[in-house]
Order: C-alpha cells, then sequence, then structure tokens
C-alpha cells in the first residue's frame, strides 16, 4: 500500500476527527475507496475506538432509488418509465436503522472514491428531492457527529479532473498531507476581518459574462477557521477555507467555476438576489438541475454560505467540491442550509434539506470588500506582498 | 447484469427474508458482492422498505484487528510480532452503534463474496477469539432480526471450491433458484422423524480412519426444516437441512468432509464426547485451530446442533459450509451455540460463542438410527426407493 494513504487516515484520525479510545466511529466507505478503508480501520484499532463500516455505494443508492420509482409507478408493469411523469417515490422519513446509527456514533468519516461519478445520473431528480427531504432527520443527526468527508483517490475522480491517476493522486496528497497548524494560523486572520465585519461586497468584472456586483450582511456571525478538523468545526479533508452564514443577500452573482450538481454537468451560473432570495437564475448548461435544486424549499433560495479560498496547494480546479471551494484566489457563495457553527446561539440561520456551492475565481478584476474596505483583490490579501487597496 | 443476481435477490428478499413495505432492513455487501448488492437495494426499494448498506470487508476487518494488536503490544514500538506473544487486545462488548443498528432492524441479510478467503489468515488467534467473546451481544442482537446469510459467486469463493468463474456461478445458482416449497414439503417428513423421536444413533465404519459411532438425545426438541426462510427459522440461502439441537452425547464422531475454520483449513476431525462433552480431539491439519474453537468457552465443547444434508441440488463439496452442510447424503454436527428455535420455550440450550460444523460424509457404510429404527441408511431415506433398513 502507498504509504500515503496511511498518512491520509492518520491525518484523517488524529487531526481532523480527533478520535480517542472508546469513541464510537462510523467509516461509509465508497465502492472503490478500499484501501483507505483499510488504513482507517487498522488507524481505529490502533487507537483503541470501536469501527462500524457502511458501505458508501452510489450504485447501490441508484438501484435503491430506481427500485423506489418502480413501486411509485404502480410496480407490476415491470416498464420503469424514467421520465418524469408518475408521482416521485414517497420515502420514510425516520427510517429507524440510520437514525439509531447516527445517533450512537461519536464520528463518522465518509470515504469517498466511487468508480462513477455520474453513478445516479439516471435516477429522476425528483426522487433525489424527495429522498433528501425524507432523510432531512437522519442528516441532521449525522451532522451532529464529529463527521469528516474526504475522498480516496480513485480513477473515476481522476478522470473527473482529466488526470492521470498516478498525477491525481500527487494532487490529493498535496492537498491533504499538509501542515494543518500553520495553515490554521493564516486563516486565522481572516476569521478576525470576516467575524468584525457588518456587511460583505463582492464586486467582479467580467468580459462577455455578467458581472458580479453582490453584498451580503454578515454581522451577529461567527467564522468558521476550516481547518480540516472538528476541533474547528471543519468537517472536509482537505480544507482550507473561512467561511460564514451571509444573509439579506442583494445583487448580482457570476460563479464561472463549472461544478456537479446531481450528477449533471452545471456551467456559468447566474443569480439575481432581492430581500436576501434568488428571484431569477440563469445557467449556460444545467439549467433544469439548478432549477431542481432552487426549488427544494424555501431555504434553497438563500444562501447558506460565503466561503474564502486559502488553500492554496491546491492549484486548479477539479469538479470536485472538496478540493475547488478551497483553492487560493477563489470566493464561494451556497445556496441552502448553514451551518450551525456560524450562528449565534440559539439562533437559526437558513434551513433547507440542500447546500449547493458555487464558485467565482477572484483571481482577476476583483475585489472583496468588509464594510467598505478592500480585504482581497485580484486574489491578494491585504496583509500580503504586493496587495493593492 | 446476469438476470441470475436479480432472480437470487428476488428469492433473498421474499422467500427467505419475507420483507414488506416500511421493514428496516440492514444489508451487509462484501468487497465482490457488488452486484448483489445492487440487486437486493433494488429489490428493498420497489418493496417499500428502509436500507442501510454495511461495508462487510474481510480485508478491513484484519486491519481493525491487527490495528488493535498493535495497539495492545503497547503502540509507538512500530513492530507489531505478529505471534502469540504479548497480551490479546481487550474489545469493547458493548459496542453503540453496531447494537443499536441490530436492535433497530427488522432484517439482516449477509452478501457475503469477498476478494480472499483467507484474508484474515494472519490475525492471532486469541485476537480472534477476544473479538468473538466481546461480539458476543451484539451477534445475539443480530440474530434476534429475520437474518439471512447467502454469498454472490465471486471468484476467490469460486477458487476456493477449485471451480471455474462461471462454473461456479452455474454451482450457485443451481443450489439458490430452487422450487423452495417443494424442497421444503420433502424435509418435512424428517422433522416429523426428529421431533418425535428421543435418542439419535449414527454409525459409520471407514476404512483407514476411525469409525463413527455416537448417540445423543433430542428428546423435547424442534427440529428446524430449513428452507432457507425465516419463515421457517431458517436462515441461510442455500439451505435444504433438518438440523435439531441434541445433548448427552456420547461416543465418537470422525469428519471426512475438510473445512476451514478462522482461515486455517481443517481435515479429518475425529471427537470423543464423554456425558455430552468434547473430551478427546484430533485433527490430520489444522488441530491447533479446533483447539482454539473448542477451548473459546464451556459450551464450545458441546454440541449445539445435528443436521442432516437434503438439498440434493448441491453435488459437491466446495470448502463453504452454506453448501457443504446442505449437501445430500451428508450429516453435520456443530459444536457450539444451539439455535433457539430448536428449544423449548423459556430453555436454554448450550450457549457459546462459537458454532462451528463438522461435516460427514454417509453416502457409505453408514446408517442414522432414531430410537433404534434406521431412518437413513448409506444416503437413502426409509420412505425412498432404495432404502435398505
Amino acid at each position: 500500500m502507498d504509504e500515503r494513504v496511511r498518512e491520509h487516515a492518520a491525518v484523517l484520525v488524529d487531526w481532523s476527527a480527533r478520535v480517542e479510545a472508546g469513541d464510537d466511529v462510523v467509516v461509509s466507505v465508497a465502492e472503490d475507496a478500499h484501501d483507505l478503508g483499510v488504513a482507517v480501520a487498522e488507524a481505529l484499532g490502533e487507537r483503541g475506538a470501536n469501527v462500524t463500516t457502511l458501505y458508501g455505494s452510489e450504485e447501490v443508492s441508484r438501484a435503491y432509488l430506481k427500485g423506489s420509482e418502480e413501486r411509485a409507478d404502480g410496480g407490476g408493469d415491470g416498464e420503469g418509465d424514467g421520465d418524469d411523469g408518475g408521482d416521485a417515490p414517497v420515502f420514510d422519513s425516520d427510517p429507524a436503522v440510520d437514525r439509531a446509527i447516527f445517533e450512537a456514533a461519536d464520528a463518522y468519516l465518509r470515504l469517498g472514491g466511487g468508480r462513477n461519478t455520474t453513478a445516479t445520473a439516471d435516477v429522476d431528480r425528483r426522487t433525489r428531492r424527495a429522498y433528501a427531504k425524507a432523510r432531512k432527520g437522519v442528516r441532521e443527526a449525522r451532522m451532529d457527529t464529529d463527521w469528516v468527508s474526504t475522498v480516496h483517490p480513485t480513477r473515476s475522480l481522476a478522470q473527473q479532473a482529466g488526470m492521470a491517476h498516478e498525477e491525481y493522486k500527487d494532487f490529493v496528497y498535496d492537498a491533504v498531507l499538509r501542515d494543518w497548524e500553520a495553515l490554521a494560523d493564516e486563516m486565522a486572520r481572516m476569521k478576525d476581518v470576516l467575524d468584525e465585519g457588518h456587511e460583505v461586497r463582492i464586486v467582479t468584472e467580467r468580459e462577455n459574462a455578467p458581472d458580479t456586483d453582490v453584498t451580503m450582511s454578515i454581522a451577529g456571525r461567527t467564522a468558521v477557521n476550516s481547518a480540516a478538523s472538528v476541533a474547528y468545526d471543519s468537517h472536509n479533508l482537505p480544507s482550507g477555507e473561512v467561511f460564514t452564514a451571509p444573509y439579506d443577500t442583494a445583487g448580482e452573482a457570476f460563479f464561472d467555476v463549472p461544478m456537479t450538481i446531481d450528477a449533471t454537468r452545471v456551467r456559468n451560473v447566474h443569480l439575481v438576489f432581492e430581500d436576501g432570495a434568488v428571484v431569477d437564475f440563469a445557467a449556460a448548461a444545467g439549467e433544469d438541475a439548478l432549477a431542481s435544486v432552487l426549488d427544494t424549499d424555501a431555504g434553497a433560495r438563500r444562501l447558506g454560505e460565503l466561503g474564502i479560498g486559502m488553500n492554496r496547494g491546491i492549484d486548479r480546479f477539479t469538479d470536485s467540491i472538496l478540493f475547488d471551494e478551497k483553492m487560493g484566489d477563489t470566493i464561494h457563495l451556497a445556496v441552502g442550509r448553514a451551518y450551525d457553527a456560524c450562528l449565534p446561539d440559539g439562533e437559526s440561520g437558513n434551513d433547507s434539506a440542500v447546500h449547493v456551492d458555487m464558485i467565482s475565481d477572484v483571481s482577476e478584476n476583483s475585489r472583496m470588500e468588509v464594510d467598505g474596505e478592500v480585504v482581497q483583490r485580484n486574489g491578494r490579501f491585504r496583509w500580503e506582498d504586493g496587495f493593492e487597496g
């Protein structure tokens, strides 16, 4: 086994999830994440934790959802029509086993890395939406654990990134095997700016695309120094972003980084906000998938997150939100659910069954202001060499 | 996908586990049982059941156990010694998540089929024994569900059986895709004999091997018509045996069918019983593994099962207990845990953390008597053509 797999497991278990002896740890292993699953299990045995392994197979999920569609179509006829006709399946909103798992778990480690990033592409969007809605309680129980999501560098992810497999392994391990303490210190400066600020404005001018000029309130919200550890309320490995939960968004935003929503490629999203909510939208590709997200529930049209990518170890977009949103010189906004960590105690932020991040490259013709002061221009932060205020 | 995979899933879900809408079903998918996992998930979606998939990887289990050994060895030195030196690891006897899973589950479907049937061969036996002991509560909770164990025909199992992959698929599906109702009717005759009987005697004469002449009481016990369905208290697919829970065993028994215990090949087991317990034993190969089983706890030296193989669709031994013990013209005895289904209400049978089956070919020079009457001679039952009483 590549020694970096074991190093990855050690960072995940010790730095990220802070697993201790006696912890009950649930590990979800995707189809091709077997080697990382083995390394994580070994590390958990060494730490004296209990381990339960789930099979995180997208192909199994697809089969279950397709079977459910068949049932909703009346079964028996053996002819799932596969289109949007008929009723969406009804799913149990309180599945006893999954609920019990996450209520009993101390930590949840999701090891992504399937065999096909578009494995669920032919599942009706309404089916997925119905399933996501029904699973809200399970998802919340899962997020109440010390959860961490990471990926094993599989061929399928390499392909999505347009890279050779060995090249992609280097990319992933460069992003994951970092000096996380040093990066956490660096990001603390941005967190201070956002914690003290009241209003953020992002302006980007582009040729052949709509400009971005969007403002949002962040007063009273707490930014998360996302240093890839539950000790920082940070749940992705790799990480390297600072994010908060904005509200009262107004203006227009354009996102030039492509993404995949529900197995559909989405490009050049343009959102128009009024009174905190999306009132108009467009996309050059995948507009239906975008519409489906925005129509999930009321919260799906409001922002749940403003994030500043600060991990300059990630040097290119790979169509994976785990990496893309952390890349230096990017800013992202997410529609949907806000993270509790950003909210004052007892206050509920934007609530939704979805959380979909959208990313802008801000390395050129761009600035971010906090309370009227420029904090970042063309990618440079004001405490960095080369910053022009 | 081979259509037989879907047929296998349908038999498992409908005939074996009797899954109904709203059931909470836990499916454990071994490393190479993916296709069957997909087919089962689709079937569960069609039936309107909830599904939770566990990753039943022996390699993950090995890694966890090896990591635990490392911890027991004092960790830090990075040198697991791999031998029997040092203390066995201590495992949590009440792991919260696994306990919660099986307490909440209605049914548990185990889809075997890893990549290497000897994947845990280098785990210290004492470690495995300590783990098995600690997991007794979880195992009991699991057996309180409508559990069914089956296998997907993988290359690794084909290799263990000494067969080509396609040949092995035919072997498995011939055994699984049967007319189970008809077989259940046939087996009901043997169940009647055992339910009404008080004492069983098995006699087999062999050249170049010890004879078998063993008696056991079955008075008051109830035989299970193991027709591969929880409706018959039968939990293996395929099945095709009638079994009960004997006691007060005396005499000697020789088992000529090879088997694998804890990844160790065991051949020609000879057991000597007095007052219901094994007082002497030998094996031509794997005697240490046998000894380890018998030393697990007090119940490991007493019989938990007498079983009569009646599935003549299985035409050869394949070193897999799931198939071997069901083969027509065989009888097996298991040391260890008895199944509750064989016991009168409120009475506890033989208790143990282990249950290990051992098989004899009874097609020649052999007879089984119940209360002095010959019921089976040289494989033929007394209700069959060719039976000589």
